[in-house]
């Protein structure tokens, strides 16, 4: 968290979450409704409507005349073209953004690429950019923005941490630019996220997300809450270790499932038996077209992550597992192994029903996470106003 | 659950524990005292205290002189002899009870044996006939009573249902015979809930809890929340599979860790090498012996669940994990083994403090957890008045 609002910031935003909250809820009201449904006194709703109306988060229109007598009374409604809550994901190659308004609905995303090498200035450069030009484009207002949800590489330790104790320098400086506070989560946990708020596993409370591309991660759902770990380490399924007595990991473990079964490792099995390959993108395209020797490989692939992830089901009990990333895109070629050896080592008599699917959302999925993380755990907003929480 | 009060036993409920909480917190409180810090009306709250008091969980007594001028006022306390919480485990051969007081103080424990083919109503009659003997040994009211928790061996699909819909029998007769309801989970899970409430895991939210008897089961805790998994199922670390070619398991699965680790596949690995060990008592004395073939059996065993462990850690990324059981109470001779393992396969490089200890609490600690299951999930019991979370 960057620049904490004090005590009276903190009852006017709630008051204005009261008051965005309730025309979330029901659409368009009169001030006498909202101050009814609120319990806000009239001076203070009309003040707040009116900075409200000031910065474009809400407009105001004339109702149509219904037949009664008097003058029809004036409409508040939620501006559609609002931003409130900004996603973005700083991903090895490519950084992307979600815009989320106020009635919490995504409204635009883009991407723009980044050098792999790119540090983590030049990585919120571009995000502030991509910010600037999607807005601009759209004619998004970023007057009523709450808050900038960020998905980072790697192992995030704290989601939301005060500006100058040691936050992320990307995280520093978005909020130093858009002047809100900026909550960080790793990016595969966020997708994990995302797919259970509008994906794959909508409504789902118990998940196990898998992403599957150069490297492989994860992110874990339990009981409806994004699982992170005491350090911030959890999901790193890539890293759980197949062969105890197997090669050395660059994690320093043994034998682990990326090096077997990843984009990279699978790239590396192609030039070893002379199949020309020359990056993921083609790898994917040469399963799409069923070339032998690449389905073989990565079913076999498959068949590994099946077989750790039929350990992840029988520990967590999950009610859908979501495989995502370009590989877990490629349907029932990875689905099918990967189901076969959980049917065959997790709890075969137990007859838990657990489906295996393919992620719903594409690359920009731990951007729209950052937005759910924002909507789920950001402790600012009043818990009368967060979604809720999803029905096993 | 059983018995849904109706909205005004909710209510008088509410007020119970609001004053119940507040002299949890507080100490003995004066009734002008208890009137400020809880808000309620002086008419209320003389009508809540009588009834309190004639059921027995708070008692009066004058305050010491205090040299002021006037009477000293009535002090209001918490009676130490009335049980408000009762958390039974109904093992295999024995039934475990213990019984939290208006404080939340656990003030008494006991067990009573029961055949292994006994079936539920059996067991709730020795429950039952249990519960009657240590209340009337220790002068324990019941007046007070508020929930039974309830530890059952194997899947507990729902931690609270409805009388009459599918709940387990035992929880049923003892919800009758005791007039309140009745929550149930697994008794591994509520160990390792005992243990991060009272135990060697107390204050640390992220739990790997692992139960090493006769069996092998476990108990996660993910951000200071039992992990129940979408069926119930959470926990089951002993069919995670080891040897996907393995031989198969009572569970259906292949080269499950149980079959290779549990206390039931050591003593038959002992009887296949001729060293003379009866059961899982003399097992665990022969190690403490330090009889050289058993503890290479129990050290080699310790290396496989932590081989599973280090999969779990790399997912979940606890702060610590606790061994429980028999076995797990050997101290070094098994924690040893298992750190080792852990420390060589789990993300070497990313230098993550994680403790392996031996569990605190003994075999009333399922009995134990399923009164802090109460304290933790009962939806009755208002939020303010729960235990604060636990720091990471």
């Amino acid at each position: 968290m960057t620049r904490p609002p004090d005590a009276l910031q903190r009852l006017r935003r709630v008051h204005e979450d009261l008051v965005l909250g309730t025309l979330r809820a029901t659409g368009p009201l009169s001030r006498a409704d909202i101050v009814e449904r609120t319990g806000l006194s009239r001076t203070t709703l009309f003040a707040i409507i009116a900075d409200l109306v000031r910065r474009g988060a809400v407009t105001e229109a004339e109702a149509r005349p219904s037949g009664a007598r008097g003058r029809p009374p004036t409409l508040v409604a939620l501006a559609p073209e609002a931003g409130q809550l900004i996603g973005l994901d700083l991903a090895r190659r490519r950084v992307h953004l979600a815009v989320a308004n106020v009635a919490h609905q995504v409204v635009a995303t883009g991407t723009a690429d980044v050098s792999e090498r790119a540090d983590a200035a030049e990585r919120a450069e571009t995000a502030v950019r991509l910010i600037r030009r999607v807005i601009g484009e759209r004619g998004i207002g970023l007057g009523s923005l709450e808050a900038i949800g960020l998905g980072l590489h790697g192992v995030v330790d704290e989601p939301a941490r005060p500006a100058g104790e040691g936050a992320n320098p990307a995280a520093e400086r978005l909020a130093a630019e858009f002047g809100v506070r900026v909550a960080v989560d790793n990016n595969a946990r966020l997708a994990a996220l995302a797919e259970s708020t509008w994906g794959a596993a909508k409504a789902v409370s118990d998940l196990v997300y898998v992403r599957w591309s150069t490297g492989i991660g994860g992110g874990y759902v339990v009981g409806g809450r994004l699982v992170r770990g005491a350090h911030g380490g959890a999901g790193e399924l890539g890293h759980v270790s197949l062969d105890p007595g197997g090669p050395i990991c660059h994690c320093g473990g043994r034998g682990c499932l990326e090096e077997r079964a990843g984009g990279q490792a699978l790239l590396e099995a192609c030039a070893a038996r002379g199949v020309a390959v020359a990056g993921l993108d083609e790898l994917v395209e040469a399963a799409r077209d069923r070339v032998p020797e690449v389905c073989a490989l990565i079913t076999a692939a498959a068949t590994r992550i099946g077989r750790v992830l039929a350990g992840t089901v029988v520990q967590l009990d999950p009610r859908r597992v979501v495989l995502g990333g370009e590989l877990g895109a490629l349907g029932s070629l990875v689905l099918d192994p990967v189901r076969a050896e959980i049917s065959r080592l997790a709890l075969p008599n137990a007859a838990h029903s657990l489906d295996v699917v393919s992620a719903d959302l594409g690359g920009n999925a731990s951007a729209m996470g950052a937005i759910a993380l924002l909507l789920q755990e950001d402790p600012d907003i009043p818990d009368h106003l967060r979604p809720a929480p999803s029905p096993a």
